[in-house]
């Protein structure tokens, strides 16, 4: 087990990575507010480069390589939100990224990798597939692997984003982030604890991918739920590492229907006029959930990406 | 013809209305600016309070009337953001507004306007009836009549969204606005000329609604053409007021296909992660029908609002 990071590794992650990602702003909606009972202050990482918060914990991933080992470049499985950043990431660094795909991953998820310098291999859409193509591709190149969130590195670049939120709000009272493989909300934790004693964190997480609440409530790390949820940025399971922190750090995950999360998603869309895609929209569907546990409260949500399919909107049927 | 308004006004509107309006973010996007060749400054005011920047000059308005004018409240008549953006300028006075709309206007529009406050008065859906209904609502009320863009108060106001632009982006070769009724692109262009005057101001214009381009082509204020673009905020056409400050400060209008509205439109949504009505990305279009005019060039784009039927996306069709 690594070390677990402080939030004086996210503060080192932030000057190193501020440069070259974007300061997101932070949003508020006075018709959200409304409707939630609390004052809601949106960090909006979808307006982040390359279209999620990935690139801040994958940028500070790969800016920590010595030389030797950048210039053979870094690689990871993904299809998604952390495949895009991590090529921008290479990208920023002048070195290589080589990104294993499931050969059944949509076109315009490949298009987007490439679009930032990734270099795509394809795989069989199974998990020892893309194992053993990962290994072949670090045995083959030298690159460096770079995982979407067991990793204390990426968890501190991921913590950078709660920095500004807080900053930006002026003190919070609460902040909610969206758990998946735990990454984000991991650093997100461990920088709030270091920032404000009194700051409360909870995760917000797709019923039909509640394997951290399950895990933080039996005291057992639990495996992935089969992969259904809307949210499809939510589907992996916490591991080791981000399960002790946020057995530690979280005050709790709040559970949420894939109705509600699409119910949130066209509220942000709708009232906040921001692209965010499913994933992000869990915290908005959790605060509006549980409305009286934070009713008057400041509550920062993080709205973690804006990668939606345009062409797969999930309340469209039949227009125009 | 009133006094034309100069970027003394504008600062003033801006001192006067500013505690009150959102300081919209002024956002950039590699994508976008990989596919026009310029560099493009996104000013966000479909991030506005009530969705556009109509709230801005209806609050100059409103905030310039004496007490007792104003305690009898504001009128005017629209379906569409200048009648959410007076209704919230009267709830921020604590006055009523009367809003006069067609009987046919959708509900979700009527429901807008109510949510802020605003008291509809139905009519059927002429000119002339809806002339005669705001006619017989100020007569009844004693409420100032507030009109959308043919003011020169409220083109004051409209010119403060290019103040913030111009500051955040640390200067600018060029700004596009939308042009329709020509409050925004008047106050925006007046605004320009002071603040730089190597600074040359574009209107944006949707070719089915393309009178504003034609009156300045033909030295003669024309008449509105038939409401069929999908850009349904640029309808209206010229005032004497804009037509005569336009024909003086813009440097030229520069007309679009719907078919590039909805590109445009569509890119924002996916590049930029913004939620923008048609009329906010007839902007983008141009600068994209234009790329060689502003090849290199630092460029500002005024994103005018996001109210955007999310039930009637144009390019989606029997999805999901």
């Amino acid at each position: 087990m690594p070390t677990l990071p402080t939030l004086e590794d996210v503060r080192a992650a932030y000057s190193r990575i501020r440069g070259s990602v974007h300061r997101t702003p932070v949003l508020t909606c006075a018709s959200l507010d409304l409707l939630c009972g609390a004052r809601l202050f949106l960090k909006a990482e979808n307006l982040q480069r390359a279209g999620s918060f990935k690139i801040r914990g994958a940028l500070n991933a790969v800016l920590l390589l010595d030389e030797g080992s950048a210039s053979r470049g870094v690689a990871t499985h993904s299809s998604g939100n952390h495949a895009q950043g991590l090529s921008l990431a290479a990208a920023i660094r002048g070195v290589p990224a080589h990104i294993v795909m499931p050969k059944d991953a949509p076109a315009v998820k490949r298009a987007a990798v490439e679009g930032y310098g990734g270099r795509v291999t394809e795989c069989e859409p199974t998990p020892e597939a893309r194992a053993r193509a990962l290994r072949e591709t670090v045995a083959r190149t030298g690159a460096t692997f770079v995982p979407p969130y067991d990793d204390p590195r990426v968890i501190a670049g991921q913590g950078t984003a709660v920095l500004e939120l807080f900053e930006d709000s002026g003190g919070l009272d609460a902040v909610i982030g969206p758990v998946g493989g735990g990454g984000l909300l991991s650093g997100t934790a461990v920088a709030c604890r270091g920032l404000a004693p009194g700051l409360r964190v909870f995760g917000a997480e797709p019923e039909l991918a509640g394997d951290a609440a399950a895990s933080l409530r039996t005291g057992t790390l639990q495996p992935a739920m089969p992969p259904k949820t809307v949210a499809d940025g939510l589907r992996m399971p916490l591991s080791e590492l981000t399960f002790s922190i946020l057995r530690r750090e979280a005050e709790g995950i709040i559970l949420v229907s894939d109705e509600e999360i699409v119910r949130a998603m066209r509220l942000l869309w709708e009232r906040a006029k921001l692209v965010v895609e499913p994933s992000g929209a869990v915290p908005l569907a959790a605060v509006l959930k549980e409305s009286r546990r934070f009713a008057g409260l400041k509550v920062g949500l993080i709205l973690s990406g804006g990668n939606a399919d345009l062409d797969k909107i999930p309340w469209a049927r039949d227009i125009i």
